[in-house]
Formats: C-alpha cells, sequence, structure tokens
C-alpha cells in the first residue's frame, strides 16, 4: 500500500479519510502502473512520447509493456527514445514471458509478453 | 550461398575450387553464423525446431536474430523452447538494436532489431 508523502506536514500513512487539502498536480497512477508504457496498435511515435514526457516529470525508469504483435512496436519505441532523446539511455532490465489470455472466441490462448525497463 | 551438404560425399564447403578429402559431416556455418537462427516469416515452430535441433547437435549457445514484426515471433520461439523443450532455458543476453536496411523502393529505412542468446 503506497502513497505519495510529497508534502511534509503530518501524514497520516494509512488510508484514513482525511480531507487533502494540497492536490498532487501530478499525473497519478497507482502502484504497478506508476511509470509504466502499455504499448498497443498505434504508432510507435505516440508511445516514445509517453515515455518521454515520464522521463521529462521525474521518473527515473519507465517500464515498455507489451505482448503479441505488438513486441516488435515495444522495441522501435524504445530505440526510438534513446535515438532522438536520450542517447545515454541504458536498459536496465528485459523480460519476456508467456500470458494466458482469452481469444475472441472464448478459448484460453498464450501469448508472448516483453517487459523493457528502460533509464535516462 | 548456402548449400545443405547432407550427403557424405565430396563437398566443397568453399566457393573456392578445392577439393575436399575429408567433409564435415555437420551442417557447417562461417563464424558469426554458426548457432543463429535467423526468424523470418515462418511459423514459429519452424524456428523452434531449428533452435532445438543445434542444442541437441552440440550447441552451448544459440542466437535467435529477428528484425522488425518477426521481432515477436523471436520471443514467441525463446518461449516455446523454453516452455516446451527446455525447461531450464536461461535468457544469456538480449540485444536491442537499430539497422539501416534498404527498403522496397530503394530508400535507406530504418528497423530495430532484436538478438535474443539462449543457453541450456
Amino acid at each position: 500500500m503506497e502513497e505519495p508523502t510529497q508534502q511534509p506536514v503530518e501524514t497520516t500513512p494509512a488510508p484514513a479519510p482525511v480531507p487533502a487539502p494540497a492536490p498532487a498536480p501530478v499525473y497519478e497512477r497507482t502502484g504497478a502502473d506508476r511509470n509504466t508504457v502499455y504499448i498497443g496498435k498505434k504508432n510507435a511515435m505516440a508511445y516514445v512520447l509517453a515515455a518521454v514526457t515520464q522521463f521529462n516529470t521525474g521518473a527515473a525508469e519507465v517500464k515498455l509493456k507489451a505482448r503479441g504483435h505488438a513486441i516488435s512496436r515495444a522495441v522501435d519505441t524504445e530505440e526510438i527514445v534513446k535515438n532522438r532523446f536520450f542517447p545515454g539511455l541504458k536498459i536496465k532490465q528485459i523480460i519476456l514471458a508467456t500470458e494466458e489470455v482469452t481469444s475472441e472466441d472464448g478459448r484460453p490462448t498464450k501469448v508472448s509478453s516483453i517487459e523493457i525497463t528502460i533509464a535516462k
């Protein structure tokens, strides 16, 4: 149960119903989703922009996640971020895996996935 | 210029016209090509079979190389080799890169590539 305690006032670390007088101005996501770009069917540049924006708003690392045919687009995204925006980009980790999904006709299918963790 | 040297009769392994008195009985490839499976447009199982065959004929490591859309098939290949044939398969290295190729209309284009090195 993480919560960003950014204001140095008395923080109550539990999810108690305290009225928050100073709302966080940044785009907020929960746990695993934070700093993750899910690669889908759009043009790679859409995901490049998403990743670059996350770095420029303070993220130290960004995860690029994709499944199936989008895996090659995840690699495109990483390469474009490196070649055009952050030449010193480091690949911290690449995880290949298999996930069970339900296909359109309702049957369980296996699909490969990739998770590329990059850091400026 | 590849040639399948399956019959153990006098084979000329190099393009030079030298008579080879002791032909190598195994399918021979030069330097970088050895133990490399190039992933193209075929079904992933074709490349799975190629990789498994290389392991079963003594290779300690196999490289799976792909470009563009075939990148996702390279990941499929690695996952199938691991899940169905060698559960203890190790991924030794994954290299992501950008290569310059000439497109069909003659213009230079960039394409992403992957090289997955696996070991039993």
